[in-house]
């Protein structure tokens, strides 16, 4: 028979296990914290009416997504009427339209699962990845308090993933609006085009931002460039220099006004949550490309890999679902891209391989005594301890190798020495050791060990 | 603007916070479980090339899929080259096949990720649904022990999901395929149309079944099909019962011997394994719609209600990868179908809703306090408790009706009184009592009570 290559598309990460290990503790990681933090799972379906996902997203948007179509559709030629997923903010603004009724807000819900884009397919570009995404829902009205919140969860996360030191970055998209409407730069549209210009900062540096937006296409004045540069590079070092390098902007429209109060008692929350100064800071330069945000703006890097960019960004919505329901419904969130960041941590050297979620391994010396084998792996899994059994008669040594090349850091043996003497031999393959324990005691010792590997990690 | 109506399609069961919570309950028992037996995670992308995908499948699967074309492919009325996996079975042959070298053998892996099938819409049925998947592949050989561990870890799947008593029947195909030898009904083709009468036996009964073979389309004796309805009909009531049921058949081909064998040892080892007699019995009339299996199968039935049908299915397979490598992988898996399973628990009554994941809502009394809220609810989060603050200000009682609304345990007020004493008032919404705690001893409290809850649970 003719066979089949075995390949998968391009655009998706598909890991080996114990690659897979890995990638599965980062998503652990962070649910964890969004679940201490008191957010709700929620998980939408893949699949949504093409009608519905597409109500408010412009050509580029449309151009990336995945149409789905059953073979009966197909063959009709029918235009399909579902599409994949592009985000988790869309599903979220439908769910939380759809289930209004039954839902309590403020709504805290997070939701980890995958996305689609059908992307240009590129090294580092995903066609399917994984979202994490926090929200805070309020009905009416939701307290810039909140805002305040998002970043203390994504602290905790960054915290606990252990990727090396971090900031999380904040502006607000009414101080920035406020400060172009004080250089008489008043219109929505043009303000637009303005950020777009300044987003390129980082990039291109601050010369090639201030001739952009001197030469014709602007035409602004040399002050007024300068001024908005001004604006976009300061960051602050501390909670004290934030709120003076606030202070140093001068006075300002009441949009102005606005936005700086809504900082300063964001930024003051955060350091009431706990997180600590150096894990945040003024950053006047982030804009957020999307048009979506109307109030505080996040983005987080990793200190010594600025490369990366944000590894996580969101901010504060005006109205999260006004394509499907009267209700006004303001809210503030943030998206991890773990699958993007995973690659990129792994092309940085920064996340390896992890050891196996098989901690024990018991070894086969008589087929005969399978069954005392089968008895020591109950009692182990009764204790926690992920036990895997040697099925079939091989040699001991094959056995250990298996052991190595897999990962698994405990191997067990217990032969007629052992059963005669109730002991079990136990082979660190991490330590490189090997010692003998009491069989009534071995769960336990096992327990300790694993529990200390687990707090250093 | 013309609002658009928030609606999900047909076919796809998207849950409210709480029972999403008792869902994912159900996800993490059975994952621990998978883990605690040494299997190691794997996910594939959904997305499969369509050509990899349908390389066996019949015109009733191909049918049933559906499948997926970027905005740009659409455009170019391109025939879509990429689908959506319809199970878990095909994209673990093409992963295996795909990483054959990366791979240690035996290959135990699980993998639990929602698959896709077109079906008719239907009360009960979905278009989307979760999969939760066993497997133990081995290169070249892969010892019937292995068809032994298996049933044990859906023994304890099943005891840990507490969802009342269940029996983890086994058949073997050898021996049933050995017995119709034996009944001169040799051809492989022939044994499969009355293997699928046979499978009504449950739904129609034995005078339906014996009708239909006897009748004009098989042209069976009555003495034949009497034999085989004697056969189908076997069941189990201990492990000394099953060996003297085996008994009991005589003796017959090789084929039969050789099935008998396996299960004996099969059999047996499930003991071995500590499940307990009770939870595992023969069922001769197991056949599995699939032409797949080639040994032993299993079904998994909720004694107290049969009509869910079987809750876990899979069996023994020759070859999982033949339409991709040349290599011979034998294997033995199980799938749990697990939104089916949860929808049908949940109209028999025996899930409900779950308690919040969140477990403590610290209150807003005044909200010049709030950072003593937030450094509370930061010890809280320390010690694992999930917590959630109050942000905004609010009437007490509305704060203690939304904790009440959202499933809540915990209510903590810390008002002057309760800051000038050095304690916390924990009012308990499950057991409706409250009562006093010293500040330093709340979390530990909190804690103590949590397990003590999840322990009865």
């Amino acid at each position: 028979m003719a066979l089949t290559q075995a390949r998968t598309p391009p655009g998706v990460l598909e890991l080996l296990p114990l690659d897979q290990i890995a990638f599965q503790g980062m998503l652990d990681t962070i649910r964890r914290n969004y679940e201490l933090f008191g957010f709700l799972p929620v998980e939408t379906p893949v699949m949504e009416y093409a009608d519905v996902l597409l109500t408010k997203s412009g050509g580029e948007t449309e151009r990336q997504v995945y149409f789905v179509q059953s073979t009966g559709a197909l063959e009709k030629a029918e235009r399909p009427d579902l599409a994949l997923r592009f985000d988790l903010t869309v599903p979220l603004a439908r769910y939380v339209a759809e289930h209004e009724h039954d839902l309590n807000f403020p709504f805290r819900r997070y939701q980890m699962q995958r996305v689609y884009r059908g992307e240009r397919a590129q090294r580092g570009r995903f066609r399917e990845f994984y979202q994490c995404d926090v929200d805070v829902i309020g009905k009416d009205a939701l307290s810039v308090r909140y805002d305040a919140e998002i970043p203390a969860v994504i602290y905790s996360v960054f915290r606990d993933l252990a990727i090396g030191p971090f900031t999380i970055q904040l502006n607000n998209r009414r101080l920035m609006r406020g400060w172009f409407e004080g250089l008489g730069i008043a219109d929505g549209e043009r303000q637009m085009l303005v950020l777009r210009e300044v987003d390129k900062l980082d990039k291109r540096g601050p010369d090639y931002v201030r001739q952009t937006l001197t030469g014709d296409g602007f035409g602004l004045s040399a002050e007024t460039a300068g001024r908005i540069l001004d604006f976009v590079q300061v960051r602050s070092t501390s909670l004290a220099d934030a709120h003076a390098q606030l202070d140093a902007l001068g006075s300002g429209s009441e949009t102005f006004e606005q936005g700086r109060r809504e900082l300063r008692e964001v930024l003051d929350l955060i350091a009431a949550f706990g997180v600590p100064q150096t894990h945040f800071a003024l950053n006047l330069s982030i804009a957020r490309g999307l048009d979506y945000y109307t109030g505080t703006v996040y983005e987080t890097t990793l200190n010594d890999h600025p490369q990366i960019g944000s590894i996580c960004s969101g901010g504060r919505y005006e109205n999260l679902a006004g394509n499907y329901t009267k209700s006004h419904l303001p809210g503030v969130g943030i998206s991890i891209g773990l699958t993007r960041l995973y690659w990129q941590l792994r092309e940085a050297g920064l996340v390896g391989t992890a050891t196996s979620s098989v901690q024990a391994l018991v070894t086969q010396m008589d087929p005969a005594r399978l069954a005392d084998y089968l008895a020591l792996a109950g009692e182990l899994r009764d204790a926690g301890v992920a036990t895997e059994v040697v099925m079939d008669p091989s040699k001991l040594g094959k056995q250990f190798k298996y052991a190595d090349r897999a990962g698994i850091r405990f191997v067990l043996v217990l032969g007629e020495d052992e059963i005669a003497k109730g002991v079990v031999t136990v082979k660190d393959l991490r330590r490189e050791d090997q010692f003998e324990v009491a069989r009534a005691d071995l769960a336990a010792t096992l327990q300790v060990e694993l529990a200390q590997a687990a707090a250093v990690r």
